[in-house]
C-alpha cells in the first residue's frame, strides 16, 4: 500500500507541495563523525546531531534530494575512521558519516531522476541527504522484495559475496570451500552460493548459535572458532583433503592457519580483514604466506567499488537467487538512525547475526 | 670442438665401449643429505661420498644414463631439507640431492634418447645419474650458446622470471616495478624483462658492487638494502607514485613494507621467499597483508613446475632474446661437484653474484 501510494498522484503532490515550501527547513538529524581512532571503535567516536535542511534541491543543479529508508553498517567504515599516515579514503572529523543505503528522491534536479524513485548508493547518516552526484545513485524497483534487502543481498554486501568467489575464485564442482565469519552479512551469502555451485562448504562462526544457523543455510559443516581455539587442527579436522577456496573475511591468525591447509592451486579471496579492523586481531603478523609459493596460492584483495561493470550481471543473478528461494537472506535490522552507532560498535563484538543494517524511515 | 666430438662416431664407439663393459662399475661422486634441518643450512648438511655406477642402463629398461655437467643452485633447495610436519615434497636423509641440472646422455634404453644427447632435467648431485623417467627430460641442443645458460636464463631461473613476471603480472608500459634480490639468479632477469616491457624498474640488493651491477644492465634505480634499513621510507623516496608490480624474492620485512606502497590494482609474484629459507627472516611476521583489500591487490604464489605447458613459448623468446643480444646474463659457477655445499650454503649468505651453479664437468 505504501509503495502504491509512492507512485500516486498524492504523493507527487505532496512532494511539490514540500518544494514550494522554498526557504523552509525541516529537521535533519545526522550522525557526526567525532575524530580519528586508533584502537576499538566506540560509541562515543559518533555523535547524534539535530540540524535542519532544506527539502529541496538549489535551483538550476542536477542534485537530488532524498530521504534515507534504509542504511548499511559495514566493516569498512571504521577503516574510513581510521588515525593513519596511508593515503587511504576517510571520514573528516566534524562531517556526517557516509555509506551505502536505499533512500526515496523527495525532490530532483536531475533529469533520470524524479520524486518517489527508490535509489540505492553511497548516502548520509541522516534523514535527509543532498546528494550532487545523482549518476553515482542506481534506481531499484523492488517487485516484492523487501526494501532493506537492497542494502545487503541485493547490495553491496551481495555483490561482494559473488564477486568474491564467483568472479575472483572461479569454483569448480566438488571443491571444498571454507568461509569465515560465516554467519555475516557477506558468509552466509557465500556459503549459499558455494552450494549452488556444487562444492563442499565450512564456516566458522563466533557462536553455537550461529554455527546452528549457518547449517540451516545449507552450509555442509560450521565450527565456532571460540571453541575450537586451535585452528590448524580444526581445519585439517574439517579438510582432511585441504581447501580449495578461502573466503576471508577476518585476516589474522585464522588467515594464517588456512594458509598451512591450502591445496595445489588455491585460491583466496579477501575482502576485508575485521580482525585487523577491530584493532587487536593481527598484532602477531601472519607468518605461513610463503606457503603461498610451494602450492601456487593466489591471494585477491579486492573492494566491490572496482568491479561496478558487473554489477549489471550480479542484480540480474540475484534478483532471480532471491525470487526463486535459492537464496536466503538473514537480517539484522536495527530501528531508528539514533541507533546506528551502537548498531556500528556491535559489529566488531560479532553481535549482529546476518546483515545489519538500521531502519532511518518507512517509505 | 667438443661438441663436434659429442655427435661424432668416435664418441658413439667410446659409448658402446662403455656398454660393453657390463658388470664393470665406475667411481661416481656423490653430494649426501645428511637430514633435515630447522634453522641455518650449512655444509655439513651434506657430505661428498664416493661411490660407484655401472655406465649401462639396465637390460630392458627405458631408463637413461647420464653424465652431469652443471648443476643449479637454488633456494628451494633449503625448503627440500627442512624439518616440518608439513606435506611438501623433500629430500631422504641419506639420499643424493637432487636437482635441475644439464647432462649428457651415456646410455639410454628409451626411444626418443640417445647417447650424445644433451638433456636439462632434474638430475643428481653426482657425476653421473640413472634417470627412470627420462619423459622427464628434455634435449637441448646449444646452438653456440653456454651449455651453463640453460641451468639459468635458457632453464628454471628464466621461466621463472618470464612467469611470474609476464605470465602472471601483465605489465603494461609505464608500469612501476619493483624487483628483490635484484641481483640474484632470478631478480636481474625480470629488471631486464620490464625494461624490455616498457615499465620503470627498481631493484634492491645487498651490497653496492650488486647495485652498480644491476643499473649497468638497465634497471633504472637500485639501492642497496643493507644501508637502507627503513625500507617503507627507501620504497617512498623511488616510487613517490607507488609500486604496480613487484617480484618478490625474499619475502618478510621487505614485502611487509611493499604492501604499505602499493597502487591500485597492483600485482606481486611470489616465487621463493628466501628470507623465509634462511630461517630467521619472517619472525617478525607480515603485518601489512590487509592493505590487498583496500588497493585490490592479488598476491600470486607460484612454482614454475605448474606451467610447463608454457615452457616451449618461454625458450622461444628467451633463445631470441639471449641471441640477439638483449638479455644479459650473470653467473656465477664454482667448478667441481665438491664445490655444491659450499656453493648452496653462500647463497642464503649472498654470497653469489647472478645465478649460482656448480661444473661437473666438461662435455
Amino acid at each position: 500500500m505504501l509503495h502504491n501510494f509512492s507512485n500516486s498522484d498524492s504523493y507527487r503532490l505532496f512532494c511539490s507541495v514540500l518544494r514550494k515550501m522554498a526557504g523552509e527547513t525541516t529537521a535533519n538529524k545526522q550522525i557526526i563523525f567525532q575524530g580519528y581512532i586508533s584502537g576499538e571503535l566506540r560509541e562515543s567516536n559518533m555523535a547524534v546531531k539535530e540540524s535542519s535542511i532544506q527539502l529541496k534541491v538549489p535551483e538550476g543543479s542536477e542534485a537530488v534530494l532524498v530521504k534515507n529508508l534504509y542504511l548499511s553498517c559495514d566493516p569498512y567504515l571504521r577503516g574510513m575512521m581510521e588515525e593513519t599516515t596511508a593515503k587511504i579514503p576517510r571520514f573528516k572529523p566534524g562531517s556526517v558519516i557516509k555509506g551505502y543505503g536505499v533512500s526515496k528522491v523527495v525532490d530532483s534536479g536531475h533529469p533520470d531522476f524524479q520524486a518517489g524513485d527508490l535509489v540505492t548508493g553511497i548516502t548520509g547518516w541522516e534523514e535527509y541527504s543532498l546528494r550532487w552526484k545523482a549518476e553515482e545513485l542506481r534506481k531499484i524497483e523492488s517487485k516484492g522484495i523487501p526494501l532493506s534487502y537492497y542494502t545487503g543481498v541485493l547490495g553491496m554486501t551481495g555483490f561482494t559475496a559473488y564477486l568474491g568467489f564467483h568472479e575472483l575464485c572461479t569454483p569448480k564442482k566438488g571443491e571444498y570451500v571454507f568461509v569465515s565469519a560465516a554467519s555475516g552479512a557477506v558468509g552466509h551469502i557465500v556459503g549459499q552460493l558455494a552450494k549452488l555451485h556444487g562444492c563442499y562448504v565450512v564456516g566458522s562462526c563466533g557462536s553455537d548459535e550461529k554455527v546452528d544457523l549457518v547449517k540451516k543455510l545449507g552450509f555442509d559443516e560450521a565450527f565456532n572458532y571460540k571453541k575450537n581455539t586451535d585452528f590448524d587442527d580444526t581445519l585439517k579436522r574439517y579438510f582432511p583433503k585441504g581447501i580449495d577456496i578461502y573466503f576471508d573475511n577476518v585476516g589474522g591468525k585464522m588467515l594464517d592457519a588456512v594458509l598451512l591447509n591450502m591445496r595445489r592451486n588455491g585460491r583466496i579471496a579477501a575482502c576485508g580483514m575485521i580482525s585487523r579492523h577491530d584493532g587487536h586481531g593481527t598484532d602477531g603478523g601472519i607468518h605461513n604466506l610463503h606457503r603461498v609459493v610451494i602450492n601456487n596460492i593466489k591471494i585477491q584483495g579486492f573492494m566491490q567499488s572496482n568491479y561496478l561493470y558487473l554489477l549489471p550481471k550480479f542484480m540480474e543473478i540475484f534478483t532471480s537467487y532471491v525470487k526463486e528461494g535459492h537464496m536466503k537472506y538473514i537480517e539484522d535490522v536495527r530501528e531508528g538512525l539514533e541507533s546506528a552507532p551502537s548498531a556500528l560498535v556491535g559489529l566488531f563484538a560479532g553481535k549482529n547475526l546476518g546483515k545489519l543494517a538500521v531502519r532511518v524511515a518507512g517509505e
